[in-house]
């Protein structure tokens, strides 16, 4: 089955989670003027009660993928938002289905980000490991430490899913 | 008072914060070898009591500083660590104090960073408002949003503080 790319807006990601991106931002200004703070871009979810915290790391791309691509893995995190701003103005696929209850993503959505955008997961909502394309491309990534059950991985590659441009 | 500039390292700045870098990071392979996860590079911190949560924003500089450049206020955030991640390789400046009971920075230290370096200060390090060398750079900022007192001013241009490169 193929299935096509849309753009990523905020409107059209609002299911899955956030479009972390400056435009319609909340503006605050700061620092005598100095600063524009976009404020508070992303819903970052974290299970404090079960020891969560909120995480800084870095993820960086070994291997450049391109389209056409297999979603042949679709993961979750139950317990926490999973945010992904790229360092870099190239664009990244993003591929989420809707949090739900079954082991299993429903319905397949393929977005593709432009320059100035990064997303953030809902806690649960499914999505397709990052790609990249480029190697050595490095995104920021703020998710959830901590104990508790917070990775669901499943292969769908049985239902032989082709991303096309 | 010339305040002379010194290079960011981990550990010339490890009693004010952590540098976000993924150099002696500790380093995780996922999604089946395609993704390096530099893991946990930044000690988040969020008063949870008070209704604190972490967030994601984005600093945009409006204006552009230069060097020598004085020093005329100085800031805290006493329930909260603060994260900057600049979305450019080019350098800026850092300017902290030990956090402390007392109502006013003691000694300060200044630093400079280079491309792929960002910081995170603890709750309540003194530090320089942000500035930046080019206007239109913008910086991830990770911190606390929440009810409750986590903003200190200071204004100590009667120090007369200027940083030298």
């Amino acid at each position: 089955m193929k299935l096509q790319i849309q753009k990523l807006t905020k409107q059209a990601f609002a299911t899955f989670g956030d479009v972390i991106e400056t435009e319609g931002s909340k503006k605050i200004s700061i620092n005598q003027g100095n600063i524009v703070r976009h404020h508070d871009l992303a819903n970052v979810v974290v299970d404090y009660d079960n020891s969560g915290r909120a995480l800084i790391s870095v993820f960086e791309c070994v291997s450049a993928s391109a389209l056409p691509h297999s979603v042949d893995i679709m993961e979750r995190h139950p317990l926490g938002s999973q945010a992904f701003i790229p360092l870099s103005v190239n664009p990244f696929v993003i591929v989420v289905a809707k949090a739900t209850e079954g082991d299993s993503p429903g319905e397949l959505e393929a977005f593709i980000s432009k320059a100035g955008q990064g997303v953030n997961y809902n806690p649960g909502t499914w999505h397709m490991p990052l790609i990249c394309f480029s190697a050595g491309e490095s995104f920021i990534v703020v998710d959830r430490g901590g104990s508790g059950h917070n990775l669901d991985e499943v292969d769908i590659s049985d239902r032989q899913i082709i991303i096309v441009p």
